[in-house]
């Protein structure tokens, strides 16, 4: 087998190795893509290094094929096509309250234990999901960040008839909107990168450059002064956490999507003077990599929009460098064989 | 009839005027008390200047008679005893999304036209809830503060059995911290005022003191590990703001009470982590004011402990000073005849 090692200091090594047998309870993957994910990205630049074993393999975007089932696994066969839901619950803490997929001891497959940047990848059964055999390996490296967006939208209880403005249209943000008006609502994303505005046109979304445009303006046009019944906030950047809370309606959801390392400046007072809401919302839970994998063999999206590139296992290296001076680009994957 | 001017500069003039006839939808109302509000000592402190036109009556916690009906009122006799739902709905606006009590256009009576402090006041019949004859009218004018109580509870949703944090305990977050002990949750008070400290103990709540011991560490053991289902935020100060992050459970919820008049440093990564909700709750809706006078009237509530010193009108001026110098007090009420 062929493993990427990440070793530190924007570095990669692919190495072969012996491929090791899957362990009671784990299955294992004959991958087939891994997508680079934005936190992949910042692994590279020396990122959660507490959190890495160097050398490591990462990735966690991956679809795969079951090649091998450890023993006390049911219900997986070698050729099942499958994608990883990346989450390895811990013991349960009383402050969960139940909710597994953020609690205090989960550990994340792909930064907490080795990734699915290899040819042969060992992962508990448990976090397996079925692909169907008319979506393409390549759209099933999209389900999980699809399933992000699911989650997002699900919390966000988005209705029909709904306006959405999303803030940020980077990968995350694009399929949120996607997700969105799949369930009926009319979005309008705000994005202030040129290349990324005119994809989210091309995809046929409303759009907004708050660098040139009054965002307030144009989603009180947008809407017809009704305002935004939902927000997402997917930019991590605090021009992003003051335009949410002016976009909201009275009674507005803001769904809190991104990752904001340091606190920040929000406005509290619209909060209580417009009753205004905030919802953070981290990963998925199983139903959302299922309602993803629906969503994307039903074919109603165009991810296929979405994929910037394809490429070689052994040019990883190059991949991250063209990711870092081409922000325009969105989804990055890696051909694993 | 007497009104108690508010002229300006820390500055009353209690003066003999003749009363006016209610207008067609009004009922005059002969006040019986008025409670003082943080919002009044920060108009007598000069808040809010461009709402008022001085010199102005102010104040909007009442209980009262009703002394005659204007044309076209029904349901409303001379004698009823009634307190007064401050709010005065503008023109709907499209962002309002039909909440009428924080519409775009909401007037604030007490505020944005004539208040309370006077012996006749002619008010909108459609603000008037009956006082149950069971009620005193001295707790009568403290439905008001309580109804805010009721509208934030609610909105938290706040079940039987559990955890919730309080942070602040003046007038408004103790009268939370009864709501949710009445709704059955396990209630504990985060203050720093030593005499409000002992005011909740009293109270049979549970305290902390967050400038003496850890809060975190103090929720902890007053949840076993669990830590606040939900968190009311009603300290209006920067450390609440932090606090109300650290001591919320996973996907819990935390009611934005209090008014930030500037932004303020949020932990967002933990909204994200632990998938928190912000919960922006402003004054009440019609209902809140019926639970809260069915409350009351219960008596299960130990309301008479709040009413730190009652006073006539004349002395008004001292009243403020005192709530001023001594911030050890709850209600201060102004009967007023
Ligand atoms: N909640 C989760 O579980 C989860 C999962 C994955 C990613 N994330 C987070 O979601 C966020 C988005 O992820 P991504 O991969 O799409 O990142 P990204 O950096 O590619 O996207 C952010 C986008 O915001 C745009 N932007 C910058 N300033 C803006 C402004 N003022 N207004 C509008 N847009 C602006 C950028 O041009 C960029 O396109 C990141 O913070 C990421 O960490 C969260
Ligand atoms: N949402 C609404 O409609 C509504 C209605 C009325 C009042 N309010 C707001 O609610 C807030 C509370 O009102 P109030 O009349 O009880 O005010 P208050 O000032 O009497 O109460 C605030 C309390 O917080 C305490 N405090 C200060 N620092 C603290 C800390 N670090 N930790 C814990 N407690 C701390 C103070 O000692 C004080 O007792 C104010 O911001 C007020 O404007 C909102
Ligand atoms: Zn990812
Ligand atoms: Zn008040």
């Amino acid at each position: 087998m062929k493993a990427l090692l990440f070793t530190g200091n924007q570095s990669f090594r692919l190495e072969a190795q012996p491929p090791q047998a899957p362990r009671p309870g784990e299955v294992q993957l004959r991958v087939a893509y891994c997508g680079v994910c934005g936190t992949d990205v910042h692994i590279y630049h020396g990122a959660m290094a507490h959190r890495l074993r160097l050398p490591q393999v990462i990735g966690h975007e991956v679809s795969a094929e079951v090649a091998a089932v450890g023993d006390g696994v049911t219900g997986w066969q070698p050729g099942d096509r499958v994608t990883v839901r990346p989450l390895q619950p811990g013991p349960d803490d009383p402050s969960d309250n139940g909710q597994r997929h953020i609690g205090k001891n989960l550990t994340f497959i792909g930064i907490d234990s080795p990734g699915g940047m290899q040819t042969h990848w060992n992962v508990p059964a448990h976090t397996l999901h079925r692909l169907p055999d008319t979506l393409s390996l390549q759209l099933g490296a999209l389900i999980e960040p699809l399933a992000v967006a699911c989650h997002d939208v699900r919390l966000g209880e988005v209705q029909p008839g709904e306006q959405v403005v999303v803030i940020g249209g980077g990968p995350i943000g694009m399929l949120v909107a996607l997700v969105a008006r799949q369930k009926g609502a009319n979005v309008l994303v705000s994005e202030v990168n040129p290349a990324r505005l005119a994809l989210a046109e091309s995809l046929e979304l409303a759009t907004a450059n708050p660098k040139e445009q009054d965002l307030v303006s144009e989603v009180e046009r947008f809407t017809n002064g009704a305002m935004a019944d939902v927000v997402f906030e997917v930019s991590g950047v605090a021009a992003g956490v003051q335009a949410m809370t002016q976009v909201a309606r009275a009674r507005g959801r803001i769904v809190m999507v991104a990752i904001h390392a340091d606190p920040k400046p929000v406005d509290l007072f619209r909060f209580f003077w417009r009753e205004l809401r905030l919802i953070g919302a981290r990963v998925y839970e199983p139903q959302d990599f299922e309602e993803a994998i629906a969503l994307a063999a039903s074919g109603t999206l165009p991810l296929d929009q979405l994929i910037t590139q394809v490429s070689p296992l052994a040019e990883a290296k190059t991949v991250f460098e063209t990711i870092d001076s081409n922000p325009a680009g969105m989804k990055y994957l890696l051909e694993v064989n």
